[in-house]
């Protein structure tokens, strides 16, 4: 017997517990995913190209089974890795020694204690998007909430800095309404400031909103968002690819970044200083090819140089309200998405003008007639361009005949 | 005696008094050009293609002496000019009715007595940008101030609405006196609001600005920019296409924009509505391929959304600081514009961290010494990693090893 079967008998009602209602997933995939998962930091690209050419379960057998680096190599090449020895080397240096049976299983026990979901990339639950991150996918999320709010619409990351001003704050909560009245689910990573403004805002308009963590999602972080992630937990979902019982790093709040990048069809940054971690996020959404959206603000404030930074040096589309930002999605996904809110508005007569009927609008006088010979040479245009203009004025509205010449008529 | 040397003997006087000091450009030369000034509306295609293709003494000759048009067309194709005789004929509908040699004289004599000089394309003094118009290039310039203002240094449009906030009149401050600070000289068109306030703060900072009028110099409009435009004309230059008499019209903004957007190597739209007439200046700009930046602004400021449009529609490149302006110039001109002021600040250590070197600096405690194996456990890399990190991270000063292992030094 396998250390993988093993670990699938002594964990199977555990697992069981955490999947997925209705699942026939084998029970091995889940516990290898959910193994691997637990041994490994996120976006480890060596563990992801071994995945991705002997699969989680071959994969989990050969780490847990002690085989040498030279036949995981070996293996994995004859399925077409491209991983060297060196690099297995040192993944299974960083993957053994985190093998702890009974830390992966209080780890389920706590997911089943909270009602936490194991989502696996065969669940038709799944994000699609995170796996456009390639060798640097999640092998499992984990949910709490509504496994299906994370694909039934489209979504939108609406992200930020911590320390949002009170423009940052109207910026966000306009824009999270206006993407809720537009259908979309707001995406976000559930901080203070920006983030949790944007989900506030999204709960607030009866909308569906989903908040990525960089910890396990049995421990809501920050802890002054407990209520707050509740209540997304309520409608939406968090999520994490984190096991329940792992701490928030800094290298895992970076991590975390990619996956809001890459499960939202667009991003946008409402307002960030140059320091701030939505920074990250935006340029995972710029790697991923996903538009990016920055939301400009007063050059006079710190808060907006990160957005303006985006602009300049990103290529970020300026968006200024939530029919701007849907457009973003418009353009690549759905085009129906900007909804019939966004585009122009309806333009003035008198901005269509050609540049004779312009000429000819200046020469006119409001209260005293002026003839076409008068207009001609006050425009400095042919009698005939002039009476062609005036037919033109005339149709329009700006200028009318009377009985010693043409006068103009205030725009409407 | 043609009619064009009938106009150089009537006008000799005059045009000589109105002449760049030390010139030898022929008397015809500058008697054709400025009759040709006064008949025509700014950037006529026609005449600009007639002078083009037959220079402007034989165009002022034809224009002058009555030569029907098909003869004109003739000629002017024989030389190369692609004008129809419906196109000619318009044109000298337009121009002729406007031959008056009184009210020439007069614009002479009055241009004579407020001190404005004729520029001709001829002339070292002529601003070499605006024959990037073509053919709806000027044929003169009428200039009070310092003739050679227009050439001597880089030049930067800073054009905004005439509705300018308190924000868009700080920024306007800023942006000039930044400018000026790097040597170059401020062009903008003596207008209420962005403008006005461009051209004081470039004065205050002790710089050269020069303003481009709608009408002629010898009326400085508007009324209450008189006294404004007056020290602008002392140090630098108030400038018009249109001879002294012209009044300012709607017609002749528009072209006036054009000017500005030709003479400055790049443009700036600090603030501006949606409609505001300093959008047109950013269109020929975009349209004579010269850089052009927008200065953001609050999304909640209907003021600044001219310039969000600029960014989203136009291409505009976002610019926060006088530096990044002059980068716009940097970029496209004498890569040295941007002086060291431009660019990036020194980064710090922190932000240079590779992945490993980030991991295990989250894993390092700042009290607590943790040992290497201790940090592969925490950071889940491999201690051969670690070990590599942490010397990264003593090198730069973030780590330090003590007795019973490492820890963490807070960042210089």
């Amino acid at each position: 017997m396998s250390a993988l079967e093993r670990t699938v008998d002594a964990s199977a009602a555990e697992l069981a517990a955490v999947r997925p209602a209705g699942s026939d997933v084998d029970p091995r995939a889940c516990a290898a995913a959910a193994t691997l998962g637990f041994v490994s930091e996120p976006g480890d690209g060596v563990l992801g190209r071994l995945v991705a050419a002997l699969g989680a379960i071959r994969t989990a057998e050969l780490l847990l089974d002690d085989r040498p680096a030279a036949e995981v190599t070996g293996e994995a090449g004859e399925h077409g890795a491209a991983v060297s020895v060196h690099e297995v080397t040192a993944g299974l240096q960083r993957w053994r020694p985190r093998r702890d049976h009974a830390a992966f299983a209080r780890g389920l026990a706590q997911a089943a204690r909270v009602g936490a979901r194991l989502v696996l990339p065969a669940d038709p639950e799944w994000p699609a998007g995170v796996d456009d991150l390639g060798v640097h996918a999640p092998l499992t999320l984990w949910l709490r909430g509504d496994v299906a709010s994370l694909t039934r619409r489209p979504s939108i990351a609406l992200v930020g800095a911590r320390a949002a001003t009170g423009y940052g704050e109207h910026v966000a909560v306009e824009a999270a309404a206006g993407l809720v009245d537009r259908g979309f689910c707001i995406v976000s990573g559930g901080a203070y400031g920006i983030d949790g403004t944007a989900h506030r805002s999204a709960l607030a308009s009866g909308g569906t909103t989903v908040a990525f963590l960089a910890g396990g999602v049995d421990r809501f972080y920050p802890v002054g968002h407990e209520a707050l992630l509740a209540r997304i937990a309520e409608t939406g979902a968090v999520v994490s690819e984190m096991p329940c019982g792992a701490a928030p790093t800094r290298w895992r709040f970076l991590q975390r970044n990619r996956l809001i990048a890459a499960t939202a069809q667009a991003t946008v940054v409402l307002e960030a200083g140059m320091r701030s971690g939505s920074l990250n996020t935006a340029g995972h959404a710029a790697a991923l090819g996903r538009p990016l959206g920055a939301m400009p603000g007063p050059v006079t404030s710190p808060a907006s140089a990160g957005c303006h930074r985006l602009l300049r040096e990103f290529d970020a589309v300026c968006v200024t309200d939530a029919a701007q930002m849907a457009e973003l999605v418009g353009a690549f996904g759905s085009p129906d998405a900007a909804g019939p809110e966004a585009g122009s508005t309806a333009p003035r007569a008198i901005e269509l003008l050609t540049s004779d009927e312009r000429r000819v609008l200046d020469a006119l006088g409001v209260r005293r007639a002026r003839t076409v010979t008068e207009l001609a040479t006050r425009s400095g245009l042919g009698t005939g361009a002039v009476l062609g203009a005036l037919g033109a004025l005339d149709a329009t509205g700006l200028a009318r005949r009377v009985d010693d010449g043409w006068v103009r008529l205030r725009a409407a």
